[in-house]
């Protein structure tokens, strides 16, 4: 496992604003601002059930996650790895993203969600 | 050329923040926050000339854009498309969205610069 320092394990605690990038099966990126979750060393991510971008996850593991500091975007950490899809069926994933930005659990209780537990593979850190 | 409506052309002519994702050779994505300048239906990006990216690029042209509404990251827009690689010799791309974001020129003036003006082939528009 990549060993992280603290300071970027500081920003990556925070419910920052987060984009994940996934490559599509013609060889495309596609991007999209998402919720993450500092977990001890992996990254939990969670999908609607009905997203392409899950499709394409199955196809090709692989994603970029750019974190920006909430407080100075010009702060931010890439973090690269593939990620392992798991069914959400109690919504429990998805409650803990939703607690952790919004202090709420997730309003919509009638879509099926999947997590995305990301490995982290490689990092990078710009503005110190 | 795709139709952007106003109230997105609105939220892309601002200096919000935003993520470039690029694919590497592998297949896998690499995503990092940066500068971008909307110009009349084109998108202006601005890469060292040393940086990675740029070698995968010239591979790969292919982009997406995640720009977060500054005010509230979760009004985003997502853009797809391919880039055209220009040499920036006299800087003046730089400057352009280095005003856009600082009011000031761009500081560092000894390293080569490369504009990628993206062609927007699909967006999508997320929270209103």
């Amino acid at each position: 496992m990549t060993e992280i320092p603290d300071d970027v394990v500081a920003l990556l605690s925070k419910p920052n604003p987060a984009v994940m990038a996934t490559v599509k099966p013609d060889g495309t990126p596609v991007s999209v601002a998402t919720w993450y979750l500092w977990d001890d060393g992996r990254i939990l991510l969670n999908l609607d059930e009905g997203r392409a971008r899950l499709k394409y996850l199955k196809a090709n593991p692989n994603i970029s996650l750019t974190v920006l500091d909430g407080d100075s975007w010009y702060r931010h950490v890439s973090l690269q790895g593939p990620v392992t899809l798991e069914p959400d069926p109690d919504l429990s994933g998805i409650d803990r993203l939703s607690r952790h930005y919004t202090g709420q659990p997730y309003p919509q209780r009638d879509r099926g969600r999947v997590n995305a537990w990301m490995t982290i593979d490689r990092y990078h850190v710009w503005g110190g």
